[in-house]
Order: C-alpha cells, then sequence, then structure tokens
C-alpha cells in the first residue's frame, strides 16, 4: 500500500508569523454573567470570503444490488502519523456552493459521478478547540451509469489517496478491526458508524 | 436561557510563546513517494501522560417508556461565537481511562448515573487539521434508579451548560430546526443523527 511508506520525520513548533494555513487566536468573551474571559483556539486561515463553510464531507453510496456500499478512503495524515480511513472531503473552493465542491471533489479523488440526495446542516469539529467547519453532502452513486464502471480518480501531485468501499452494514464492526489493525478513524466515519449501530439497536 | 447573552468582544493572534492550551505545529513528513514535505496543524497540550486520548464523547440514552431519549446540552463555544448543541463530553484527567471519565463528566454536566454499554474506537476530530482526538462512550441511564428522577448537575464556576434530552429517532429532522434558529452543531450530533437517518434510508 503506497500510503504506508509515509511517516513524520520531525515535529517543531510553528511561529504565529510563519503561519500560512492555520492560526493560534486568544479571543476575549462575555461569559452568561457577565463576566470577562479569554480561550484560546486554532484557526482555519483558508475559508472562502465567498462561504460560511470551510469544506465537504461526502457521503457517497453505491446503491448495489448486493446492498448500499459507502465510498471510503485511506490518507496518510501528518497531524496523527498515521493513515486514516475518511470518507472523501474536501476545502471548498472560492466562488463554489458546498454542493458544488462535494461533486468535484467526489469525481477527483474518487473518480465517482455522485447525485446529491441530501445537503445537510453545518457541523462544527471541535467547537472548544477550533474555528474548523464542515457540511456533510450525502451523494448516490448510480452504478448504471457507464462512467462509475471504472471510475480514474484525478489527483494532484501532492495527493496520495486510496479508494474503496465498503457494506454500510458492515461499518460499525469493521470500526473495531481498522482500530486494530493501526489505523486512525476519522470522526465522520466513527460517528456515522455509531449512529447506524444506534438505530439498529433501538430499532429506529 | 443563560447561555444566550454570552459573546465574544475581540479576537486576536496569540503568539506561539503565550499559549498555554494549544500550540501550533510544522512537521516534516515523508510522503508516499519518498519526498519530504511540510504540514501545519493545531496540537491540544493537554492529553495526560498516561492516555493516548484527549477527551470523550457520551451518547447517553434515557430508556423510557416512550422510546429512547438522548442527553444534550447547550452550551457558548468562544471559538465559534456561537450556542452549540452538543453531547456531553470532557478532557480525560491524568491517570483516568476514558471510561472512567465518561461516568464522571455524564455526572458533573447532567447528575445523570449512567452504565457504560459500549466503548467505541478513538476517533480523529479533523486529522487534517489538529490533533485532538476523542473516544466516544455509549451509556444506558436507568430510569428506574432514584438517583436519576431528578438530575442535579455539578458545574465549575466557569461552566455554563443547559441540559435537555430528545427522543432519539426526531435527531435528524431537529438538527435542521437548530440550525434555522441560529444554534451551533457539534459534529458528533451531527453525524450521529446522518447515521440514524442512513440505517432508516437503506433499512440496515
Amino acid at each position: 500500500m503506497l500510503t504506508s511508506v509515509s511517516k513524520v520525520l520531525k515535529t517543531e513548533i510553528l511561529k504565529s508569523e510563519d503561519a500560512k494555513w492555520i492560526q493560534l487566536m486568544l479571543t476575549t468573551y462575555r461569559d452568561p454573567l457577565g463576566k470577562e474571559r479569554t480561550w484560546e483556539y486554532a484557526e482555519r486561515q483558508t475559508r472562502p470570503q465567498s462561504s460560511s463553510v470551510d469544506a465537504v464531507g461526502i457521503v457517497a453510496i453505491l446503491d448495489l444490488p448486493t446492498g448500499p456500499e459507502i465510498v471510503l478512503q485511506k490518507q496518510f495524515r501528518p497531524p496523527v502519523n498515521t493513515v486514516c480511513i475518511e470518507i472523501p472531503a474536501g476545502l471548498v473552493d472560492e466562488g463554489e456552493t458546498p454542493e458544488q465542491a462535494a461533486i468535484r471533489e467526489l469525481k477527483e479523488e474518487t473518480g465517482y459521478i455522485g447525485e446529491i440526495s441530501i445537503s445537510t446542516s453545518i457541523m462544527l469539529n471541535d467547537p472548544g478547540f477550533c474555528n474548523t467547519n464542515l457540511k456533510m453532502i450525502h451523494m448516490t452513486v448510480d452504478m448504471n451509469n457507464p462512467k462509475n464502471q471504472n471510475p480514474q480518480p484525478e489527483l494532484e501531485e501532492n495527493e496520495f489517496i486510496e479508494v474503496f468501499t465498503l457494506p454500510l452494514k458492515s461499518l460499525f464492526a469493521q470500526c473495531e478491526i481498522w482500530e486494530r489493525e493501526g489505523f486512525g478513524l476519522d470522526a465522520r466515519v466513527a460517528t456515522l458508524a455509531e449512529g447506524i449501530e444506534l438505530a439498529r439497536k433501538w430499532s429506529l
């Protein structure tokens, strides 16, 4: 597997003035009792002026005769020095809607052409720690479309992504197996799996 | 509502040397083709030495005759200047297991005494942007336990949390309503809701 040779070589503190993509912020706020307090957090510097959304996550489902399968990928992530299991995702470009970004990113990262079924609410990735947000776009991939028979990703020269699919009903059990195998689990994958498991357990 | 008077007053860039809780990092890594590249990310400085997990999120379910309800909370979050809808959560303390942290945090933040049903895999909140991670602990709250009849949170003096419960089956539809009302949605709440909806849509 190509991604497995990736490795962090060194990590050092980055000074505020040298940071390009990210920044540390100190905010002064009024608490519910009127008292002024401060809070430290990390801010993404790339949100387009035209958008209130940093990024999209794509829940792409292949509607197969054997049951629905979710499109997933493996990618090395330097901040955690691990190959992560993720859904397709990407930053929203200037002038683009999240929905346009989702169609573009799915095509670029996986080769699949999807049709949007739901564009969900904006979610905050870790609102005590940073300001990053994400909109999840659900898409169905029509396997009768000849273009989806042999999908060809169009990756950039610094992108190394392995695409695969998994039966949706196996997602929860598979998360535990991936963890045992040493993969990192992106929160979107793990939490979707837990939601599916909750629905099953409580017969929702 | 107490949390609604909270407000960001000013935000400024925080220098690396003044940061206490958080830090900017620059990592040098080897990509899958052997080329050295760099990546900027944010790091939480509070992970205990005794743990590989920063925090726990708690999926606490009240098993009621009318159906399962999930314990949720409203809390103002300075990084996004919004009152957020979240599950109970908190940082793991030194020497504590994630499971112990979950039992403690649920009690402190909501007053409920829960029993762990599942301790899930570690998830990475946003592995392209930061190193923070979280373990989701599922708990059932026995409503026949007299201590759960009139739960009393034990909040710290800088914590302002409003606790409420919602039928699990309404979670997905309610996320859209909260967004329209101006609340921020924590990723764990929104993604659990989407997982439940996926299970329903595809009859998993």
